[in-house]
């Protein structure tokens, strides 16, 4: 099983030994919790939504509890999850005050005929199935806050995810790109990916990422692998890069080590995109491949103690 | 350049001669308008989206004008556009109002840093870019209405999209799956595709299909082919259909038809999806394969005439 928090500008010299604990800590967690319901013997699919929902629940990612504001003050989240088994999948865009969204598109996967829900069409489905809603207070955090108000006053619309030059990178500590996701094997050999994220940072215009999309933010198959993806999500969309990585190893015989390196390294690269993946293949081989300067990442493996990491080794 | 109006339950005995040549007409008109784009030297770009332009026009098709009426009495349209030499993209879903949401996706794809708007901040992006809105009124139909209260009456949600057996089809000639799409290749070697639609008579909850979605509705890859989609979007998200055609030439040296054949008539079939899809290749090989009853279609090549298709031959 892996997990990861976000890729992006991530650097040891912006980074308090303190924070660092706290961030590995709150990834520790969520991994330990999520790997836990394997080892009950439990769905690599309840493994995956329980490690997304304990880091929506953590103010430290932008996703749930911690997501960014828009540009008009609101939340507004998207998260999906697929498992490899009978290519399952539910999605969710564009909520707002729904605690957990990575738990509505579960909902959505087992209730409902439709993959993919949006806006308040979606929170009226997950008002019906009894989903918690919070008022918009829980979301707010003061440092989410300012970083909102400090990109509204700067026009800068995508703070969060604009490559930054080192040089520019004058102590804002958050320049990096929100989401968080998880990839699981189970007992039974089936796979499951999940992925959720707050967004941008003062967002415009009802943009959606690659997050709750299925093939370019998440996907799961058996016959291959697992993936759940973190970066400039315009990029991963039009790569339809979780998809791709399935593809490279079903079609182009690939081990999920090379078709990860294609991928972020090679194809992501060339359309000058930036963020990274986890993936988890049908015999257990993990991949975490990032082409920024970090991502918050972690992993287990039967018989073996957790992983985690921040920055390149 | 090929185009489609949807694919679904269209059966001969459901069909007047003169209905049968209203849609031939209107499919020619549109086919035509596309071609005589590309043989003025115009991008493929260019061609697909006039033609899914002039589709979303006509009341006979489910898209703009003809959009058909969701749970609530409205009209939430998706679209999406791709172009192959370098994998831009735009897309837009649950707007309203927009008198041609192809042109909206053409236009995020060229004016916005993002590849993917939904909702009211679409519709705010597209009047900041002067895109034309029309009332509530021009989008009504009388039939699309009858339609629409029948559904609700029988609480039928799913009624376009649902798989009736031939037995139980009384007489009710729209059970397709609305959707307009075009794929073309043009003279400087650049492919590109386009897809839009009014969605699911009676949908519910945001409900978004796959023809705002790029890899499983709408995908282009110079390198390949080029792909719109049509059918239980459901199925085509799970499947990730549009860029799966891509990968199977790209990875694992299939022909277009064998990769079409591939994912429509076995991927799609195993799923129990219906639908089809058009494609075109970099070589200018046409497919236009699906599992359904019938796909209203249309094709033509360089110093060809318009071929015009609805049932199976």
């Amino acid at each position: 099983m892996a997990i990861h928090g976000g890729a992006g500008t991530i650097l040891k010299a912006n980074m308090t030994d303190e924070k660092e604990m706290l961030y590995k800590n709150s990834l520790r967690e969520a991994l330990e919790e999520g790997w836990e319901l394997i080892q009950q013997g439990k769905s690599a699919t309840d493994a995956v939504v329980k490690a997304v929902e304990i880091l929506e629940n953590n103010p430290l990612f932008n996703a749930g509890k911690g997501s960014v504001f828009t540009n008009s003050g609101k939340h507004e989240m998207d998260a999906s999850v697929m498992e490899g088994k009978y290519l399952n999948a539910g999605a969710v865009s564009s909520v707002s005050n729904i605690k957990n969204p990575v738990l509505l598109a579960k909902v959505i996967m087992d209730n409902s005929d439709f993959v993919y829900l949006s806006g308040k069409g979606a929170q009226e489905f997950a008002d019906k199935h009894k989903l918690v809603f919070e008022k918009d207070e829980y979301f707010f955090d003061q440092f989410r806050y300012d970083q909102y108000s400090n990109a509204l006053k700067n026009d800068k619309t995508m703070l969060d995810h604009t490559v930054i030059d080192e040089s520019e990178n004058d102590g804002d500590k958050e320049k990096k790109f929100g989401t968080v996701g998880a990839v699981a094997l189970d007992k039974d050999g089936n796979l499951a990916a999940a992925t959720s994220t707050g967004g941008l940072t003062n967002k415009k215009y009802g943009r959606v990422g690659d997050s709750p999309l299925i093939g370019s933010g998440t996907y799961a198959n058996n016959k291959t692998c697992a993936v759940s993806c973190t970066g400039e999500g315009e990029y991963f969309i039009r790569a339809v890069c979780a998809y791709d990585v399935s593809a490279l190893m079903e079609y182009g015989k690939l081990s999920l080590e090379d078709a990860c390196e294609e991928i972020v390294n090679r194809k992501l690269v060339s359309l000058k995109g930036e963020g990274g993946l986890i993936a988890i293949d049908k015999n257990c081989n993990i991949a975490m491949p990032f082409n920024s300067k970090g991502m918050y990442r972690a992993f287990i493996k039967s018989g073996q103690k957790p992983e985690i990491s921040i920055y390149r080794d």
